[in-house]
């Protein structure tokens, strides 16, 4: 066997399930989804290949869904959902759909919004828990941000273990990035050690779309969606000048899949600049000799650097950490003004640059269509999986399929470009920037 | 062995490709696509298991990408790009990629635009061909629509394949959907019957996203991205009257896709009517009378309709079809509008209808940021498979990757939504419509 | 004289206001409004001229603004808001700005929100009324329609004011077109009638910008924003296809003005049809020629055609009134796309015709940022008005500023295009269309 | 007399006008604008009794629009487009209904674009004109920016009118703002003085919407509109955190119309800070006490900031210019944050700041639909001025009517926010902030 990713639970599941589905093909009902239901991860033949000589089972992930047996009885059911770290498209929606699918579908009663992130859970800090209803939540959807407030960084797992236990909570929904679903593992390795019926549920929510395993993280898409206008329109401004430049700075602290499919998204970038590159400014094949190059036969140029991108080139930068506990980076886009300023002052050609930074313009917006349809379906499969008593999982899609997987698997390791993969080469074609800038 | 989609090709490749791509792992350089990757179609382990059991193959697709070796000289391409039926968002961002990948990475300096789809190919019509450049193409992904015009229906094959050959083109894009398909397959039956050296791509476009075979086709993610909206505003119509209702009808003859995501997108629908759906109008478990309860317990009522659903319910209509031959149908979104009003009537209960038919709103639209990534993709690997002399081919995603599938394979059947899969299961937790309406 | 806008009023205002302002110039804060301030209607210099000759005064009209003495004590209003007739863009945003002038500027406490128009002052069909407070309306900018649903048609006058008195109603905001404004008016004259101290103000709402006198109603500028995508649109469906034409309908039941502002706004509209013009479809001179003309030059053609349009082509219609008493009309566009249809067919020239008919996809739309501001000026305006004590009259602007107007000179007709100056000159200009098509 | 706006002409107009208008009212067709059409500016009555009683005639505007003799032949034009300074929202708009109004109105066949600004006019830099025809400019307004490319700064006046009389131009439409029309006021001084026939327009362009005496620059509208939903986000944010403040910058370097009226336009905005404010920061009124209030009572706030506001705050900073001669300013965005910042930690609160500069995403729009109408019809005024032999004017809108004007009255001294007006009032009255922070 290759490995398997097995999901914790709480107890054996014996209750019928409130939902009326079926349990055969052919009646045009959804069926029940059973525990035999599992995804291969490697599609590639060459591995089925292998795995066949080996005789041994590829790596495979447990189909999400309603069961029919489920853990909890919804009418004890006290459900508690809580949003951390920063603002990301959709997190209104998740919220949302949760509610909507305990509500109408399991018939849950209890469900409480924590304010202002982990903070919520800490019972000294005093915040008031918010009651959520199908009326509360029903236009939430219209709006970026979240309506229950989030805060960053880690409080004590057995305040937040007590604070569930003292309100009868027995349900969490943690919505919040890589921090935030090693809080929730650490709190459902808690609750075990204490014996306690208490799922936890993690939906991750990066905008960076860096979460390891996962096709993709919910918001990231509307990220790009919003970057997409903003690129346009500083290639616009690099137009409108002889010799203009145009630095766009877009998120992603460790992978740049937000700033390479924004340019992918609007084919008028030159250079995309993400943390995976190891780019070098100066010298025959380093970035400005291209820009230059670039700038003589077009007389413009538009930049895409991911916030993350060419930290190695920043010199003397002290290491600092931000409240979550991210490496706050030194800033690459002015960092890139200046050089490129520099640079072009340095062999005397007049060139005008123009940098934007759109910042918290991208992760407060609202979920685009094709996020909002995410967001539903991740909310709905998170709470199939609760009242299933499964725990310490997160709800995720792989190879479009959506699946359960254990909160510890996708923490091991940030999901990154692969610079030897399709995605990055049609990047590549899009801008015609060189394969290597080192 | 289960079964395999080889891929026509015109002959062996044996010149080097001028792109400048690795042939090992680990130089942070895309490789060069082999012949041997290849990627599963069912990823689920049952199947794996299944395959195991009997020792056979699974059913696998061939993977796309640039080949090290191609089969034409890139001097002596001389391209051809057509666009047929109804327009979609993306077509010119298909045309754009296409355009720029030939020029800039194969060096292809002579590419045609084909006027008015298969018209263009009739010489006896008269459409002049227009040349394409990167300066022609450049700005006209900001544009929906096609810049080639497009025209529907088929033209004599002969007459197509001696166009080709007049015109020395060896290598065609044919962007279009079921119809335009099986023409190019045929177009290319011919030469292939002729010994021609002539490679026929398909890039399927249907807006209904009803080919088979492949995740999504481009230009449908966008279209429930400007449904999105509207129904937004035929919620707020129904709200803003006592015993409001909303009928939108969007696009949909056979599928009900768009109709689907577009209300699971905006989560205020409360009946999706789609044409894979056998239900009901009168009756207890009819749509009217979810629709009267629905109406008692909120007031308001929003329907999304697919314009293919409920053709069983239309008495003495007589089959029509179009110029592409496609059956039309008769209007359900009006049918249902008066069937509304006069249940509501005979039950003496007033209500307030609003229906609203996006029509050509839709299609017209520009690619939104995902579609634009994906016609850029879309565009760069049919050129890589053509430069290799594969034809009879479209390109298309499966499982996430894109692959080369024999034309004959995608349209043996429309894609159908699975009324028993997860995608459709989502739609009703969304609305909360009956399982069952017939 | 030549005439002047004299305001009713309930009684003598002699409660100083709870506003700080200023009566002096040069200190920086906005100074009371007084009732000498007035605005001279015809800015021409021709009618000053001939006044100063005859020695008459111009008609002016009477400042909008807080008034340093008020009528009525904050702490006794109890305000209510109705809206009536069809949506506009903008309604929520009148809504929210009453409520939180009255609230935080005025400090009244009791604000009632009446549901479904006139319907929901008619105690006996039962509507409850809903308390507004700022909470309750912070967020309602942000959707189109009207949270407290509408209505069309009249209600008795007496149950009206009936109604008022048994609320204890001393202020109605009534907003609504011309028939909600006449019905506004009755009330107010019964009220005066029964020397009642109740205030009634009419805030214009038509998104036709029909009403008389003042410079444009709210909505408007949003209405022909949203139809400016959708004409683009429709132009792309006309180049898309050889010899393409593309009709949209817009609203303007009597007045062309959305027509003409969407298709100035977007200068690749060739016809604009309104119902101010008197057009021949036949003849030498008449639309088919022109449009003949046209396709000849370029292959394809964009109409926008007001909803009012050339009633007078339309043989053998009965009347028919719809609830608000307004005039149905027989379908225009559907009319113009058959006798186009039948036109070329009869001169054997193959056209292709969309039919785009955006319905109440634009008047359910959220205010734009122009009508935003606008909507809470006028909002503001109102409240300030009322609290004096002033009665039966619009808030509107004139020349840009904002004036009070007496309910019976707006509605005594409706405001049309002139086509002798210099806006259709301007639409003329920019499609370049037949000055005269009859 | 109070004062009048003789507009300077080259010469005798004795062309008839090959525009087919009327000369009378009432045949539905728009009449040629005579000279004796002219408009009052201050259109209190007020005023007009002063003036009736001094019996002086008060200022006034000529009118603007199509004259019946003409000053140029058509055939002998050749004209130039030029557009400087900084990008602004309907640029392109401009341009193309130039070019169009001179080609399908007047026949115009001659029409060149200068690159680049005023260095376009400046032979030895080499820039080279670009031919406009309505093919080259039919789309153009589908785009943000500038198709000529722009440039900031002067160029010598001599120079400029050789190019010209080497290039036979002889009718030049300068768009940009208060520099750039100062520049074309000397070039018309120039050509006056060397007796030429070059007819000199200017189409004032101020993103600031700070040209004197106009209703409003074009762009301005657009501006706001973009601004709009960034503001909404940026309450998104505030909303987010515990004491979350958001601080979002807008353009207005003397003029605060942008800021002001983009809060407006968002009513959730708090505090609006512009450049004719004299607030402080510090005190019992200050702004941070002031803040600290709202803070305490809502847990959030929202601030807009001109970019020019609060100068008077920022110690020691040393003046500084930009290549337009415009002062730049110090960045009074991140100063406020490191202000605020510090306040709050002083008093030992937490809070969370978000500072958000837009920047050039705003200005690099294209028009919206109110931009674009405005945009053409200033287009279509400055050719028939231009066409009529008029020079040294700029088209503008005055009290809603077109009318040329002096450039030099425009330039005297920039339009600012009047303190004690109605808009000001408004937006206090929407933000709630104190009337004094000073």
């Amino acid at each position: 066997m290759e490995k398997n990713f097995k999901i914790h639970t709480i107890g054996k599941a014996t209750i019928n399930s409130p939902l009326d589905l079926s349990k055969k093909r052919g009646d045009k009902i959804f069926n029940f989804v059973t525990e035999n239901e599992k995804i291969i991860y490697n599609i590639f033949y060459e591995n089925y290949n292998k795995c066949l000589k080996k005789n041994i089972m590829p790596l495979y992930m447990e189909k999400a869904g309603p069961r029919e047996q489920i853990f909890f009885n919804p009418k004890n059911v006290k459900a508690a959902i809580v949003t951390c770290g920063g603002l990301c498209p959709g997190i209104n929606n998740v919220i949302r759909g949760t509610v909507m699918t305990l509500h109408y579908f399991y018939g849950v009663e209890d469900i409480l919004g924590i304010p202002y992130g982990f903070e919520g859970l800490n019972s000294s800090i005093g915040h008031k828990p918010i009651k959520l209803t199908p009326d509360k939540v029903k236009d939430i959807h219209e709006f970026g941000g979240t309506i229950l407030g989030s805060s960053r960084g880690a409080q004590d797992v057995n305040d937040m273990v007590n604070y569930l236990v003292e309100n009868n909570i027995n349900m969490l929904f943690a919505i919040g990035g890589d921090g935030t679903l090693k809080g929730a593992d650490a709190i459902g390795k808690e609750i075990d050690k204490q014996k306690l019926e208490i799922s936890i549920v993690g939906i991750p929510k990066t905008i960076d779309n860096d979460i390891d395993l996962i096709d993709k993280s919910f918001g990231f898409e509307t990220s790009f969606d919003v970057a997409n206008p903003i690129i346009r329109n500083a290639a616009i401004e690099a137009n409108g000048a002889n010799n203009g430049i145009s630095i766009v700075k877009l998120m992603g602290r460790d992978s740049g899949f937000i700033a390479a499919s924004a340019a992918l998204s609007m084919p008028v970038v030159n250079f995309v600049l993400v943390p995976e590159m190891n780019f070098q400014l100066k010298g025959e094949n380093g970035f400005l000799k291209s820009l230059e190059k670039r700038l003589k036969s077009r007389k413009h140029a538009v930049i895409v650097v991911a916030e993350g991108a060419g930290q190695h080139l920043i010199k003397n930068g002290k290491t600092v950490k931000d409240a979550s506990g991210n490496l706050k980076h030194h800033d690459i886009g002015l960092f890139l003004k200046e050089e490129i300023q520099s640079h072009f002052k340095s062999i005397k050609q007049e060139v005008t640059i123009k940098y934007i930074d759109p910042s918290y313009i991208i992760r407060s917006e609202k979920a685009n269509s094709s996020d909002s349809i995410f967001c539903s379906r991740l909310a709905y499969h998170a709470v199939h999986g609760a009242m299933a008593g499964k725990t310490r999982f997160v709800i995720g899609v792989v190879n479009n399929i959506f699946v359960y997987l254990p909160i510890s698997e996708v923490v091991k390791k940030r999901k990154k470009i692969d610079l030897e993969a399709g995605f990055w080469f049609a990047v590549l074609q899009s801008t015609g920037q060189p394969f290597n800038m080192s």
